[in-house]
């Protein structure tokens, strides 16, 4: 048993599902190597979402530009038993040669649009979906939750505090950058603020407190250390602590510069009331309180209708698993083989043929109206489309876009949607996404084709 | 920005929430050096489950053992203007040193039992929070997930086919191990296949089938190359496409040894009963049915229920986010400092002090009949002690133990849980857990002298 039990882009190929390789070997020994266009896209939103934010073509892309299988990979392979060493050594030359169209990281996208599209020889656009699932799947899920919570906080700050309870370690890191593309402020996690850039934050937890014998005495150690600081006050009684940072304030002078408080358990809305009251009576106005503690979009919105005077959010576990709704409905479907539209047609899961773009029309007043998936190319079309080619011939045709470049294209992708998709309970059809003429009628010449 | 934003042994350290390190910067100032002990534990069972997988601590003595902050590690941190040179060098010489408990893996464990205790150095065992917490809930939860579909397939097969819907790339592995911990039989992860000696399986997707022009061409090619495939028929008409692979068996004659068929979509139950049917009547007795989509283990046991002739289960985003409930009610809390017993008090968070020994009692016919949690060497405990001493001085002491021995250590822990304890709908109370006379008095002396 190998001890490397850990992705990266040296053994990615192989996060692959069994399936897409014993079809690659099928493949290879049937000839199909013609163009294979396969669809990236959602089937439907999730309950209460009113769109989704488009996130992890970064990753994709990287992926794609790596893509090899290194001697160990095929030796694995090899000791499966059923695939051949001519298929093997096919393998061992293999690159990902293809183009990507895709919608830019940040965009709100719908039902049914491709987020990407994967057009390249059969083999290869095949193997890499099980890849560009998971990462984009992931990064979409977690920037789509990320941007409620944003939204549900008007303003106030919020930090990533979910890297204890995200799913594995690749989650802290891809949901952290995520997230701050949907406008979350700082993360926790202080690996993704190396890797991404992104802002770190955190000041001290219980276990700091209770380590020492007396809670007023370590507030001050602490602040003395860090005079900007957060001081934890709930460990013991709450008002109690709260009321041991004014004593410090008094006792400090203009010493005192410590930056807030934070409350972690019990009501927040209550004891944020109780706080405030206490730091202003001692002319504490300048120190703000930031709350955490088993928050989401509800929890903050509801903090807020309540008229909390909290001015930051810890956010963890239910925006780190995306709780509501941990997953989406998303898939990845062959839409085009040599020059034919092709299509899934069995119940209700028949997926929109052949290749495509999507148009965003202005609904006037600054505001998106509605999109149109069309055919691409289909003539006749209005609106501003939303795929771009990103990589041909394997290569990326584009620079790295940079995060804060993404995250302001978020930003303002947002202020032009509809005031109604960005509340937190949603219904499905609040955003029309028409389906062109030249679409429906592919759909109708290849049903009649397949039904034959 | 760096490119490499995948967590690797190396830059592991740095998965830590940023609080870790203003501490430990604090810890180390103010010379907190002694000896901590904190315990790893879940709260509360989540909503149906009635025990909990312990799974993760591989992983995590991996982690202490490579624990080390590299030389970028330390230039990062350096950036942020908080941490001093003096604290930097003394980073540069962190290494884990400390002693480990932990309940083996696959143990069936319950609320407030402690999964890991970590007993070191403050700073060591503070830093190591957020990475172990990441990596313990997340394959308990996996683990204790995959238990529940195993049970509900009643001996059937279960393949994990999660990978693409699970959160990020770590997922997957971690995952993929967990459920072969807790039962399942195999993988379509390959990676996970190569990393960890997991059996993998898969055959084919839609897209194979559609690349093709005909249903039974494509099964004959791929037939010829797998001889013992599983055929998927639910691309165009499902139970047309089982009577293709009926008359392929009546043209193959003995060289027709194909495995099964897969159902992907529609009404599994109905569907299932319909191509049994038409197996049946054209003598193929042998050729299984597997079912895949949407599955978990409510469904799956729906679908026993109402008998419906299935072989085996491909089981994928339910299991891979355990969609009903994608986080526990995790914890890793300072439960002794310097020889003191330590608790957070405020709400209803408070945690049991103090150093501890979890004993699981005989219930009679073979059944366990319940834990108690008591001090560490409590006189008078009777029952099998639960935690186990796994690493001393920052180095595991005993060998790593094989997958297929923690396996099978876990399917024979699971046959003397109480039966109820294994149904798929449970309530919370209904393993007996109770806490002993020695810590219940430690908790109310402690409550006293913190409260005064």
């Amino acid at each position: 048993m190998s001890r490397a039990d850990w992705v990266t882009a040296d053994n990615a190929a192989l996060l692959t599902d069994l399936y897409e390789l014993t079809m690659l070997q099928a493949y290879h020994r049937e000839g199909l190597q013609d163009t294979a266009v396969f669809d990236l896209f959602v089937r439907k939103l999730p309950p209460n979402r009113g769109f989704l934010l488009a996130a992890g073509l970064e990753t994709a892309l990287d992926y794609l530009e790596n893509l090899h299988f290194p001697a160990e990979a095929l030796e694995y392979l090899g000791s499966l038993g059923q695939f051949s060493d001519a298929f093997l050594d096919y393998l061992a030359g293999f690159r990902f040669t293809g183009e990507v169209r895709a919608v830019p990281e940040g965009s709100p996208v719908f039902p049914d649009e491709p987020l990407l599209e994967v057009i390249a020889p059969l083999p290869e656009a095949q193997l890499a979906e099980t890849f560009l699932l998971n990462q984009i799947h992931f990064q979409t899920l977690m920037a789509s939750k990320a941007s409620r919570v944003v939204e549900a906080a008007q303003g106030r700050s919020v930090v990533d505090f979910g890297a204890r309870r995200m799913h594995g370690a690749d989650a802290t890191l891809k949901a952290a950058r995520a997230f701050y593309i949907a406008g979350v402020h700082a993360t926790s996690n202080v690996l993704a603020g190396q890797v991404y850039g992104i802002p770190v934050s955190g000041t001290m937890a219980h276990s700091y407190i209770e380590a020492h014998p007396d809670e007023l005495a370590v507030f001050e150690a602490f602040a003395r250390l860090y005079p900007e600081t957060i001081l934890l006050v709930d460990t013991y009684d709450t008002l109690e602590g709260v009321r041991k940072v004014a004593d410090m304030a008094e006792r400090w002078g203009d010493a005192f510069r410590v930056r807030g408080i934070r409350l972690d358990s019990g009501d927040l809305g209550e004891l944020a009331r109780g706080a405030r009251e206490i730091l202003d009576a001692r002319g504490l106005h300048g120190v703000s309180i930031f709350a955490s503690g088993s928050l989401d979009e509800y929890a903050i919105a509801d903090l807020l209708e309540d008229d909390a005077p909290i001015d930051g959010f810890g956010v963890g576990t239910h925006l780190g698993v995306s709780e509501d709704s941990p997953y989406l409905d998303s898939a990845y479907k062959l839409v085009e083989y040599a020059g034919e539209p092709r299509m899934k047609l069995a119940t209700s899961k028949t997926t929109l043929p052949a290749r495509k773009q999507v148009y965003r029309h202005s609904g006037g007043e600054g505001f998106y109206g509605g999109d149109t998936i069309a055919a691409l190319e289909e003539p006749g079309m209005e609106g501003q489309p939303l795929l771009e080619t990103v990589m041909r011939e394997g290569e990326r045709l584009l620079p790295r876009r940079g995060l804060d470049e993404i995250r302001n294209h978020a930003a303002r992708e947002r202020e032009h949607l509809p005031a109604n998709l960005r509340g937190l309970r949603m219904s499905e059809s609040a955003y029309p996404v028409a389906v062109s003429e030249g679409l429906k009628s592919a759909v109708q010449r290849l049903r009649a084709t397949l039904q034959r």
